[in-house]
This record gives structure tokens, sequence and C-alpha cells, in this order.
């Protein structure tokens, strides 16, 4: 089996892998993506086409946006699409995407730490993301602590900041 | 398709991703792997196991080097293992492990700038790998830049840095 | 005029300096003062004593915190003192040092950007601050930006984030 | 005593400060000074200007270079002057410079990690020269470890890595 090297189409909707530090009101916030930058840092040779669907802290994110995720899924030319997205509520947005049917492979990540700040599980993450959208049959996939989870079998542990199995 | 959550054995062999800066001499000097610091930043909750093999720069891997790497995959309990190695010759050590017919999924992988360094291509390729590994089916790969390569169609190309298909 | 080698006391009250990231809640916060591990990677070889008074964002600091850092200035064995500030009130502190007539150097730093990021200019105060607390003769001073300003002459610009002289 | 806000010379010579990692070659090697991305990031308001005079490992440097620093001092416009320099031979450029009678404020400082890691002393040890530079009376300095020396008595301790007084 060889992975596929169809294009990748990356929707960018915020989250903390992008929040930043606003020096003069000491409060983090969004200014633009981080992933062109993670990209080049990862010497990334494949071929991935980012677009800035909006920039929202997960739990900020309404019925509205996640309609805009499903069908920017749905219009993109590509079969094979990664959506970086806030933690909180990654794992409703899986359902909203798996419940349209897509027919494509889509994996949703995210991290816990900002890419900006020095020590961010971001580029593990991303690393992981896009290998397992290259592999994985089409459906819908949350890619986290190195593990991947299908879409309607995943929840986050808000005790443990990590993501696990839903029994 | 779910990948297994069969245990992943690390074999750390040394190269770039582990190379430290030695401030008393200038020079470039391996002393001890960071992987499990990497696991650690990356919150990955996979079944990993670490065990350190080597601490070479890939251009003074001897034959008996390799086939002690080839001896531990080879030996080791877990049918899923990930080799970290220098560039220059991971293509070579791929080589002797698809030689070995081990019947087990092994990824190498590595980095061009050392992990110590804050802007270090190892966590992304260090993300992939360990997805990678999880979801191939048996054979020997390389992965590197986002993508991965079956180890017998793989050269690293020494003008670009990064690894491309052997025609 | 050789700089003393006299003890420093270096005494911690939060600040920027200090915040870290939550991953849980996603918010900033307090933990623990960086100062001993800035002090590590900058192979500091003074006398230096540190002392953690408080852990606060400097707007939210009362009357009688500034009580509690006067009387520890005052307090002190050392005559050379560091404090480590927030930026919004950093000069209110200073005009409340300079009113207690210590006849010690006093110093006052702080930082734009979170030392937890990778990329605070705190390490760059701190160094800068040691040095002025150093040299100066006795007096309330605040080191920001590269400079030194007295404290009863110095204000934060809250549009630019620096500091400059009270004209 | 205020210190002068007079301008600031900055040369650059190299130094463990500007060492880079060739991801081709796997070697350290000079490409750039990173001066003015650190006075950036320190949000650094003073009035610097930075000139690159070579860019050479310290034990490299010749009896040639070390004139070539001490005339770009003597016919600087500015009487406060900051030289960067490799550790290993900044003691000898210090006495060269002394020998020279410049009646100006010369401070050199340098770092033991390149700043292109992630952990490096150089943010620190700017901050500091920057600081002594200003307030100093004409003579030649060194700067390091958060310490400042007269030039004619200090020296590296190659064991240690650290300055030390010359008894």
């Amino acid at each position: 089996m060889r992975p596929v090297s169809q294009p990748i189409r990356v929707f960018v909707t915020g989250g903390t892998f992008d929040k930043e530090y606003d020096e003069l009101s000491g409060r983090l916030y969004f200014k633009d993506t981080h992933l062109p930058e993670m990209l080049r840092l990862a010497r990334c040779r494949l071929d991935v086409s980012v677009r800035n669907l909006m920039m929202v802290d997960s739990l900020d994110m309404t019925d509205g946006d996640r309609r805009i995720i499903v069908e920017s899924c749905r219009s993109a030319a590509e079969d094979r699409i990664l959506v970086t997205h806030g933690t909180d509520t990654m794992a409703e947005t899986a359902r909203a995407l798996l419940a349209a049917g897509l027919g494509k492979t889509v994996v949703l990540t995210g991290a816990m730490i900002p890419y900006a700040f020095g020590s961010s599980d971001g580029l593990f993450n991303l690393g992981s993301a896009l290998s397992f959208v290259q592999v994985l049959p089409p459906g819908v996939y949350v890619a986290m602590n190195g593990r991947v989870f299908p879409g309607d079998k995943v929840r986050k542990n808000r005790q443990t900041g990590t993501f696990e199995d839903l029994a």
C-alpha cells in the first residue's frame, strides 16, 4: 500500500494552534495562521493548499461556522482534507462532518499549546494528521496525542486535556 | 479501518535528531536522546517504548551497526517499529532491513535540524512516522518531509536536503 | 570604577515575566517564577538570591502588596535589589519605593512577552537590570527597553508598549 | 547619575553568538548576524547602529582582524561601543583595544550557545553589555555571566566555560 500523492487541502479554523499573545493588552488573540510557517519549518514536500476559513476559539464556534466548514469540505476539489480546529468542540465538528456524508478523508487536528509558544504539541500533531490523511479511507477522523479516532467515537477529556475513545 | 493500538517500539540510533551543542568545545556532539522529552511535549498517548541502540552520525554507521539495528528489530516483541536515524544513510539502513525480511512494519525517520535547536523539523517527523507506523502493512518505510517512501524506492537528495522517489 | 561584587537580592512579584499558558482552561496564569531557570540559562555568575514575594498581575496589585515590596526591600540584608514586576503599574511601585527613602539601589524590570513563550524580551531585560543594579548609586530605577529611567521620571506608554521619560 | 543617551555603536565580529546550523553539511557556520533580530525581540529603544566587521570564530581571528576592530572603534563617531566576539580570544582582543588607548567606553560580549538555538545566553549578555556600555567610564571591559571585568584583568576558564578575574 503506497500512500497516494493526491493533493491535500488544509482548512484553518483557529483554535489554540494559532493563538498569539497580545503584548499591549496582555491577552491571547488570533492574528494570522501559523500553518504556512509550520509547513516550511517541517520541510514538508506534500502538495498542500492552505485556506483560512475563520479564526475562532472553538468554544465560540456556531452552527453557522460548522456549516461553512462542512460546505468548504464538500466543495473542495481535493478528496483528502485536514481541518485545524480548537480542541474543545473538535468532536462536535467531526459529528457535523460525518452527518454530511462527504465520501472524503477528513482529519481534524489541533493543539493544546499555542504554536507561538516555544513548546507546543502543534508541530507533532500536524505531522501526524498529514500522515493519517494520506492513508486512511474516506471517513472523518480526529488525530490527537499521536492517535487517530473515528469521528463518532471520540471525546476530549476536559480533566486530562487528552482525547479518548467514546465507550 | 481503525489503526491498531498495538505497542510501538522506538529504536534510537542518533543522527541530527539528537545532536547537541557542546559549549566548551563549540562542536556538535551526542549526549542523550531527546525522544522521551519529545513524546512528553507531544502529549503522545500511544503505547511507546524507547530504547537507545547507539548514538552515531549516520555517516559513521558501520555494517556492524546495521546488523545491530536489524537484529534488534527482529527480536523485538513489537510488530510496529520506529527507527530514528541520521538522514545521510537512512536509505542504506532501510535496504538492510528490507533484506532481512522481518515481516514487521518498520518506519525510519530523522531530522534535518537538531531538536535542541528551537526550529527543528524533528517533532513534525516524529508525529508523521508514529502515525504511518500504526497504519501501514508490514514492510520497511522512510517517513520524511511529510511523505512516506517504500524502503527500496527512496534516496536523499544531497543538494536539496529532501527525500525523493528513486526512479 | 569597578562594579561592586556585593550580593544582589531579587524579589519576584509576578507580571508578564512569569505568566504561563494553562492548557486545560486556555488561559494565562501564574505557577512558579522562571527566574532561577533564566539565571541558569544565562550562565549568571553573580551572587544572586531570589525570593518570591507574590505572583500577581500588576493591574491587580494593591497598596498592601506595595507595602510588602517596600518593607521587603527595607529589611533585606542586601543594598542592591532587583524587583521583577508587571509593566502596567511598575512606575507606581517605583514611586512607592522612592517615597520610602531606602538608601539602596533598587531596579525594577519586567517583560512584554511571557518568558515561557519562545520569543520573550525577558532575558534581555534581566541581563540589563542585573547590570544596572551593580553600578548605579542608591536610588530607584526602571530598566526596560535597554534603557534605565529614574523612578520618578518614567511612565509606560500604553499605545506603544514601551517606557519613556516623563516630561 | 543618569545614563547618557548618547548613540551606541555595535561592531559584530562573529563568534558563537551568530553560529548557524547548516542542514546540508551538518556543520555550524556563519551566515548573517542575529543582532538586528535580537534588538527587535528585546524591544530595545536605544540609539544603536550595528555594523558587521567580520564573521569569524574567535579562534581563527588574526592580528590583522584585531587591527580592523581597533581601527573601527577609533574611527567610529560614537564614544560608546559594543563588540560582539567569540569567547575564546575575547580577552586577547580586549588587550589589543586597551593598548590602543582609545579614550572610549568599549564593552565586549559574546555567547556560549548560538542564538539560533532556543536556549542561548546571548540575549541576556546583550542586555547586560548594552547596559554597562551606557554607564561605565572610558575603558575596555568584558561583560559575560552578568559580570563586567576590566579588559586587562579577565580570562576565560576553558574548563568551566565562564569568565573570571585574572589574579
